[in-house]
C-alpha cells in the first residue's frame, strides 16, 4: 500500500496549496496542533494557500475572525472559499430580485444580502409574502424551528416552482470526539425526497467549489492545475472531488480518516490520493534555517 | 386503456375485500361520502373486511374509535390491520427486555407496552438509563422536539449495534387539500442516511403487512390468495404491494391517484391493478333489493 | 462485543433449522467441510430443516440433484425454498396467459412452466408476438446475449404495462476465491433505472421468502415462529431478513463474512444476528453417543 | 405558466450561445428542419457558439464531420466540448503513464490517446498487462462483448485501487422515434454498484463540462457568466447544469422534452429555465434584412 508521505516535502513540489478546514486545520477542540507552522513556512517561502469549505454557516470574514480567535492570523478573509460563497455567485447571477427565503441562522444568510434581494427566514414566510419568494436556501441546520418550518418549506416547493439552493452537502458534522449532529445538508435531503424535486447542491466534491478557487486566483496572475495540491481529511469530497477537478490531493489523518484504516478505505470507496500524510504540520526543526 | 369498473361487481368476485384507510375510506376532510353502503353490503353478503393501513400513529382500538366518530360503525378493532402491530410483534418475538426509545407520541407508543418492556420517549434517554436500550422505534412524527431528539436518536444509533424500527413507511402525509406533513418515514430515512445502518421498516408495499392480514383470518379458516381483494389509492404502496403478494389489486380514484391522470402514472409507474374504479363505494340503488 | 457461539448448542433450541445454501453449505470450491454431520445430526434429532436461497438459475429438483452429485444426500426436493418458486407462485396467481420473456437459461426457466403459459427466452420475441407477452422475468445471467436482449427487454418495458419480476435480488455472486460474476440481479437493477419503472424483486432480505418457507411448514403441522432459526452468511440478506421476519439468527463465518472482520460490519450495517457461529457444521465428536 | 418565447429575440441578448447536440440540433432522423439557419444568423452578428455534448464515442474532428455531412458546416471541431473532452483533460493532469483499460470503439478511445499512455480495449486485458493498467474508462456502449468485458471491469476494480471514469452520464439515447439504446453511462452505474467504488464522472448536469467551454473562450478575450445562454432539450441534464453554473438557459420542445408536458414536468422537476422556445430555429424571414 502507498507511504506515507512528508508533508513538507509534497508542499515544495506545488506554488498553491488548497486546505480543508475541519479535519485538517482545526477538530472539534480546537486548532490541530502546530498547524501553525505550516502557514509560517508557506507565507516564508511565497506559497499561495486558500482554504476550501463546504461552511455555509457563516460568511469568509466570520470565519476568518473564528481562526484569529484561535491565534491563526494567517487565514484572512479573502482566503477563504466556502460552498456559501457559490450560493452568493448564483444568486447575483440567476436572482435578480424577489425575497430569498432561508433556512439557517441569521448570521449565516448575512453575508449573501445585496440591495434588490430581500433575505427572510423561513419562519417569517406568510400568505402576504409567498408570492414574491424566488428561491429556498438551505444555510445551516441551527437558528430556525425543524418541524415548523422544514413543513413550511415542503409545502412551499410543492407550490412555487423555484430553485432550491443547498449550500452545505454534508449530511453531519462532529461536535465532540463521540458525538455528531445532523447537517443542513443531511435536512436537505429529506426535504428533496419529501417534495420529489431536484435541488441545486454547492460544495465538494463538486468540481464548482475548485473552479471558484482556481478563478480567484486566475484573476491576478497565471497558474495551472498542476501547479495546485488539495488538502483534505474525507475521501468523498475533498479527494474525490480534488482528483476530479484534476489536482493532485494529499489525504491527512487528522479528521475523518484514521491511520488504523486508511489503507482498507480507499480500498472500499476507490478513492486513491496521490499522497497520505499523517498531519498537514509543516515540522520547521527539519529545516536548515 | 383499462376501462373504469364497477367496485360491486369487483366485491361480488371475491370472499374478503382489504381496504386502505386514507384515500379510500376517508381523507382529511372525512368519511369519503356514500362509504358507509359499501360496509352495509359487505356485511349484507357476508363478505369479510379488513383496513390495512400504514399508519402506526395509534393502536386499532383507537383507528376504530375514530371511524366510529365518524359514523362508520362497521370498522372495529379486530378489523384492523397496520404497520404498528408488526412493530408490536417484531418486539414480542426479537426484544425480551430492556427500554424501547421511541419518536413519537405517548398514544402511538401505547399498544406496544407489554410486561417486560420499558417504553420511553427519546426525550428520556440519558446517561443513567442508555445502556438499557435494546430497539428505537420511529412511530409518528409528532410528539417529540426534532432537532434535540432527531440528534439524539443519531448517536445513540451510532454507538450502540441495536436495531432500528420504522413503524410507518410513509414519506408525507396529506393534511388538507393543499397541504401535506412530513411523515415519520421520512424523517426515519434521513436519520438512516446520517447513520449509515440499515433500518426495519414495516408497511405497505412490504409483504409482511399483506401476511399479516392473511395469517389473522387463516387462524380460524382456510382460506386462498385468490379469494381476496386488496383495495388502494396509491400505486407505489397499496397496488405494488398487493400485486406482489399474489392478491388481485382495484385502484380508486379517490386518492392519492386522481381521475385525470391514472392512465400516465400507471404507464409511468409500470404498476398495473387489477382494476381501476372510481371509488370504494357500492351504489345500493343498483342492487334488487 | 458477541462471543463466538457453539452451533449445536444453538440447534438444539430450536425445532427448525432455516439454512441459506451459498457461504454456509457450500461454497465455489464444494460443500463446507463436515456440513454433512449437521444434517447427520439434525435427522438423528428430528428436526426439521429448509434451505432458503436467492438462487432461481435453477428449480428445486435440480438444485437437490446438485447436492446429491457432491454427496449431500439428506437435501432433497421438497426441503428447497428458493426465489425461483415465488416467481412460479406470482404467475400463477396473478398471471393467467400470454406468454412469460424471461432472461436466463432455458434450465431457469423450465421449472415455471405450466399450461395456459408460454415460456419464451427474450430473444425469441418479435413483432409477431408480442402482443401476447404479459410479464418479462430476470432468471439468470447466463443464456442470453446481454447487449441485444437487454436493449430488447428495455424498449419492451418501455411500451407495454405489464410487470417485471426479478427472481433473484443479489448483484453479484461468488465464482473463485478470488474473482465474482455479475448476477441477475444487477442486470435487473440497471434496466429499472434506465426504464424508469418499479420491478417486483422476490428473494431474501424480502420477508416473502421466510413466509414461503414458514407455510410450508405449517400446511401439515403447528409451528410458532420462535421455534425457527435462520442461518446464513450474509447480514443485509439472511440476516436481515430473517431479523424483520421475527426469527431467531446465527451468522455464520464461512461466506461473505469472515471471522477477520465480522465484529466491524455488524457494527457498520446495524444488523445484529442472535448468535455467531464459525460455521453450521455440527462437531458430532462433541456428542455423547 | 411560462410562456413561449421567440429564439431570435433570446439570442439577441446575448454575445455567446452554448447548445446542446441531440434533441436541439439534431434528432435520430437527422437535422432539426431549419437549424442551418441559426448559424448563418449567429454568424451574421458576430455571435460565438458552442456545442456542449455528453457525446464521448467520437472525438471532436469525427463529430464536426458528422455534422458536415449533414449539411452543417458552421460546426468547426474548435466549436465543441464534449465529455470525451474532461477524460482527456483527467488523464492528462492525473494519469502520467501506464494502460488505458476502455470500454467502447476504437474510434472513441482514439482521440484519448498520447504518448506515455497505452490504450487497451478491456477484451486484451490479461494477466501480462493488467499490472500496467492504470485507470479504467467507460466510452461508449458499443465495440465490446457486453458479458464478457463487463464481468473483466467488475473484477479488474475490485482487485485494483485504480479511478474509473465514465465519459458519459447519460443512461439511456434515443435510437429510433420510438426506442431507446442502453447508455454507457448506465452500464457504468450497475458496475459501480457491483463493485461498491465510486466512479467519477464527466458529463452534463456536472459544472466542469461548462467550466471547461468556459474557459475555452477566456482563453482569448474576457467574458462573463451573464454573456452566455445554455440551450438544451433536458431538464435534468442542460437545464439543471446550466442554472447551476450561473448561466441563462433555454429550454427548446424537439427532443426529450415536448410541448405537450413541459409545464407538468417542469413542475415536478422544479428545474425551471429562463426561457422557453418550440426550437432553437432562428426564422430568417422575420429579420429586416
Amino acid at each position: 500500500m502507498k507511504q506515507i508521505d512528508n508533508f513538507k516535502s509534497i508542499v515544495d513540489k506545488y506554488k498553491i496549496v488548497f486546505f480543508d478546514a475541519f479535519g485538517v486545520l482545526k477538530t472539534y477542540s480546537g486548532l490541530v496542533p502546530g498547524i501553525g507552522k505550516t502557514f509560517e513556512y508557506l507565507e516564508r517561502e511565497k506559497k499561495e494557500y486558500y482554504i476550501v469549505t463546504n461552511d455555509a454557516s457563516r460568511g469568509p470574514q466570520q470565519l476568518a475572525a473564528s481562526y484569529h480567535r484561535m491565534g491563526l492570523t494567517a487565514i484572512t478573509e479573502d482566503r477563504i472559499v466556502s460552498s456559501g460563497m457559490l450560493t452568493k455567485e448564483f444568486l447575483d447571477l440567476k436572482v435578480p430580485d424577489g425575497i430569498v427565503a432561508y433556512l439557517g441562522t441569521p448570521a449565516s444568510a448575512h453575508y449573501i444580502e445585496r440591495s434588490g434581494l430581500q433575505t427572510m427566514p423561513m419562519s417569517e414566510v406568510n400568505e402576504s409574502n409567498i408570492d414574491k419568494v424566488s428561491v429556498v436556501i438551505f444555510l445551516d441546520d441551527e437558528g430556525f424551528d425543524w418541524c415548523n418550518d422544514l413543513n413550511k418549506t415542503v409545502n412551499l416547493l410543492r407550490k412555487k416552482p423555484i430553485p432550491a439552493i443547498v449550500a452545505n452537502t454534508d449530511r453531519a458534522y462532529p461536535l465532540t470526539a463521540s458525538n455528531v449532529s445532523i447537517a443542513i445538508g443531511g435536512i436537505a435531503a429529506m426535504i428533496e425526497s419529501v417534495v420529489g424535486k431536484q435541488f441545486i447542491r454547492f460544495g465538494k466534491p463538486d468540481s464548482q467549489m475548485f473552479m471558484f478557487a482556481y478563478d480567484l486566483i486566475r484573476e491576478y496572475r497565471q497558474i495551472s492545475k498542476s501547479d495546485i495540491v488539495m488538502v483534505g481529511d474525507t475521501l468523498n469530497t475533498d479527494i474525490l472531488g480534488g482528483n476530479k477537478f484534476g489536482l493532485d490531493t494529499v489525504l491527512v489523518l487528522t479528521g475523518n480518516t484514521q491511520a488504523k484504516d486508511y489503507e482498507t478505505r480507499i480500498n472500499a470507496a476507490g478513492i486513491v490520493p496521490t499522497y497520505i500524510c499523517d498531519s498537514a504540520v509543516v515540522d520547521l526543526s527539519e529545516l536548515d534555517l
